[in-house]
């Protein structure tokens, strides 16, 4: 009988945010998948569940997703995924496949179990807590109150989006923020919403930043922006 | 010294969906504050918890917080609620206020939260997994990939704002839809959205509902929709 393939939301960076299926799951397992930006590179969300979960004596298998634009590389990364997964499923073992934040918000783990499940295996996602709800926490922000409505957008679609999400919600979510913070900066500037914009990076991990915009300063892939129209 | 107060997200229903954080907040806790629709009731957060945490001999404190739209109403119960726990953070004690799902989305916490900080005491949010994941997960379902972007909208506020949202987002997230169906509904049809639409009702709970729209079903208050415009 085939193994099964377990995609795991591991949460933005505290180990403690881990929820108990993801803990015992991963804690049971025998084959972790974890991705990589490039191999032999760390993978940060293996950094994050080993402070929660003993790896020792458990196969590690690193996913190389390069950090690439073009859909053809991306897809090719995915498959190639895909494929050394089902030679362990194919062995009757279960695969966890680890990603940060929840699985179903911009997770490339979505497409790796898509192409698993049509080669027709059995697959099981668990959800896990976004980076959006962790910073606001720790920002001590409500997201969304009563009436509110709120746009969780990517930034690397442009700033289109982000002007129609400030014209019409009273809070925006913008992940994959920290390649695009001049652009966004610009639009918060021009809307007089700097004052109101939290910056989340690198949430639950050593080198987290929880605070306001800060224009000198380099943030990192994992910052989010959470911008409230009206101060709390 | 006075106690503290912890907002704690416990996820949308599945006790196995409590993080970490909070399963050890909660099981050495000795004070757990709940919400109640009405004195007396039975709590759906308390009856989450105790599948996963033993609540023996620990103190539970029922909040009320009234189904009402009246604003001052709702107040009410909040200031009634920050001046309970106070009693107990006064004598040392740190409370436990549970909520369903994340504190930062359309959670009743937040107020309270609030108002206890203004009133001087610690407070230390932890968040929880918020239903429109976990009911992407259990649908298999990705809320967003890619450069997509999402929408997440309470449906009280009316039509329009849905109208908007699909006009714009490749993702749309209803929460609390159960009451307004017929008018979301309507809505889809127009849009021939009907079959991009899958209904997350009580997610994690006996009576969970994962599915395409029943026009003749009356879905709960804990109702999501997640509607994509492009059917993956």
């Amino acid at each position: 009988m085939s193994g099964k393939l377990y995609g795991i939301g591991i949460g933005p960076g505290d180990p403690q945010l881990l929820t108990l299926r993801a803990y015992k799951l991963l804690s049971q397992a025998q084959v972790i998948a974890v991705p990589v930006k490039k191999l032999g590179e760390e993978s940060t969300a293996q950094n994050i569940i080993r402070q929660a979960v003993d790896l020792k004596d458990k196969t590690i298998v690193a996913l190389e997703f390069p950090m690439a634009h073009s859909k053809e590389i991306l897809k090719e990364s995915h498959l190639k995924a895909a494929a050394r997964i089902s030679g362990y499923l194919d062995q009757g073992r279960d695969v966890m496949l680890i990603t940060l934040g929840d699985v179903s918000v911009y997770s490339t783990c979505t497409y790796v179990l898509r192409y698993v499940e049509a080669m027709g295996y059995e697959t099981c996602i668990v959800p896990g807590i976004p980076s959006f709800c962790s910073g606001a926490a720790l920002a001590k922000l409500p997201l969304v109150e009563g009436h509110e409505n709120m746009a969780v957008i990517s930034s690397i679609k442009g700033t289109k989006t982000l002007e129609e999400a400030l014209d019409r919600f009273e809070t925006v979510v913008v992940m994959k923020a920290g390649r695009h913070m001049n652009d966004l900066c610009r639009i918060l500037k021009e809307r007089e919403l700097v004052d109101n914009t939290t910056v989340i990076s690198n949430a639950g991990m050593e080198n987290q930043y929880i605070g306001p915009v800060v224009s000198e300063k380099n943030f990192g892939y994992f910052t989010t922006l959470i911008i409230k129209q009206r101060k709390n």
